[in-house]
């Protein structure tokens, strides 16, 4: 019998990777485009071309039960791209944001069935199917990049919502009036704690205090959570307080993210949760602290134990399965 | 044929309503005992001994599906009530809490199926099937009531997590610091907008402030919401300042509540939602103002269309159809 397989697609704001996939989730073959093209008849090009390459090099069309596609703001119901406030094909000449019926151009093209989720729930079934949740019914993935993200299993299943939007956790309020967001909100949780979260933070603990820090070496507009990830690994006492005020405000979220839907455990997830010696410890004692009394030391932190590009490929991938 | 039916229960801490439904969701007969006794014998003698007397009132026990049950601290995957406050048959002689195996404790007296859940989830279920959310699929449920709670449904479910506890709304943290929670945190939605909240702000703002207002013809420590709403009802210019300020924080804590699981609606339940003429206008102005773009002026507040003790028993009933 020939093999069946998927193909997993992770469209980032840098670059799209696609991956075969076979069913015990190794990921057979790549490739890589760049998604900083400017219009989407060019990018659509290229991911096509992509596409059929991998599949003439790893089998028969027939063998192919489908695609996933892990996109930001990619939308499960509609199978589109809304509104991607960072890919420049999803808008108009004018920068007007475009709804791009990505499912059904990719169907049209390469003949399979094609499903659109975000890349934060790709992510969260890539670590359900076969990461640091494998095997739980029940838990939150958070991914602390660029921005901040999530993807909400419950029962087994990612919650989508009425419209396809739900799992926006990077835009829940941590401090009212606090940072100005992106999103025209104040306050959100990613403007705390993503990596560009903690870069403001180095700032404003550099500007605030007069602490001594190797920080202060580096210029203070290009700061990034690297620099002071780096300087945490040697010791430097200001690296640490900003992993820990970052630690802090992500336990308060959790514990108010576990009062809705009582998880098993949060993953963490993207480029930030790689300082995990600096922020495991500390944020299960903040989330304890602020968690009730029913959920105080029973709820589990995880950190991803995927590669990111593959954790997406792999869940788009999974995903794919189904159809 | 013969007719079927299900025993729907509210157990509230004053009183515990028992209703027979039948399948269109009619209450065809009910009758109330007090949840007031001191130990659990007493109280499942009286609870036992009214269940026989409406099912041999009603039909016969062959007609009858099953039982269901709406309870504080409900457990739906234990069928058991752990450590309700406010219930002193809960608690041993000493006032410890206690683990009340509910479920089969009327499993074995009525020999009927039985399945517990908690209150705020009883109503949920009750105004999907019969009230303000029947149709909807994804919505959250907020009762107002002495304290806050929550029921959340999902693609038709009931969220109930991974331990039975989901849904904990009332004590996420909408004011970090704020005011002391009976839970032991500080700052929840409970404390705020509650019945009893609703009480402390009265008194805040009547110290606070030297606004002329009616209600400072109150004793002050016997101030209910009850007596603002009488106030607002009248002009009352500080109690409308009351449920302004209420509204504002539940606006505010309903915008994050949507970017979890991006509900059709947010239905509002108990005593506090009488106050539909207060709190309907800002509520909707600070969520809006509150949420992100994708969802502004799209989320539905609705106020439930049930008697507050009918949803539960009819709710707790329906679960009992699946048994």
């Amino acid at each position: 019998m020939e093999e069946a397989l998927v193909i997993g697609i992770d469209v980032g704001g840098q670059s799209t990777k696609i991956g075969v996939i076979d069913i015990q989730g190794n990921i057979k073959a790549q490739s890589v485009i760049s998604s900083l093209q400017e219009d989407i008849n060019s990018y659509m090009e290229d991911l096509t071309k992509a596409i059929k390459a991998l599949i003439a090099k790893t089998g028969k069309i027939s063998q192919f039960k489908g695609i996933g596609i892990g996109a930001p703001n990619g939308n499960y119901y509609k199978g589109t791209i809304d509104s991607a406030p960072n890919l420049k094909w999803a808008h108009d000449p004018q920068g007007n944001p475009l709804e791009i019926q990505l499912s059904e151009m990719i169907k049209d093209q390469i003949g399979l069935p094609t499903v659109v989720t975000n890349d934060a729930n790709a992510a969260a079934v890539g670590e359900m199917t076969y990461g640091a949740a494998k095997g739980m019914k029940n838990f939150i993935m958070i991914t602390l990049g660029t921005g901040v993200g999530s993807g909400i299993v419950i029962d087994g299943k990612v919650v989508y919502g009425h419209d396809g939007f739900a799992g926006e956790l990077g835009h829940t309020t941590i401090i009212r009036d606090g940072r100005q967001c992106a999103c025209g909100k104040k306050g959100c949780l990613e403007t705390y704690t993503s990596a560009m979260g903690v870069a403001r933070t180095a700032k404003e603990k550099l500007n605030n205090s007069s602490i001594p820090s190797i920080l202060r070496d580096i210029d203070i507009d290009s700061i990034s959570s690297k620099d002071v990830y780096d300087a945490a690994k040697k010791g430097d006492k200001l690296a640490i307080e900003i992993f820990d005020y970052t630690a802090k405000l992500l336990g308060q979220a959790f514990a108010d993210f576990v009062a809705f839907s009582a998880p098993e455990a949060i993953v963490l997830f993207g480029g930030l949760a790689r300082s995990k010696e600096f922020l495991e410890e500390p944020i299960l004692k903040y989330m304890n602290e602020n968690l009730l009394g029913i959920w105080k030391n029973k709820i589990q932190l995880k950190f991803s134990l995927l590669k990111d590009s593959d954790a997406a490929i792999l869940g788009a991938g999974a995903l794919a399965w189904d159809l």
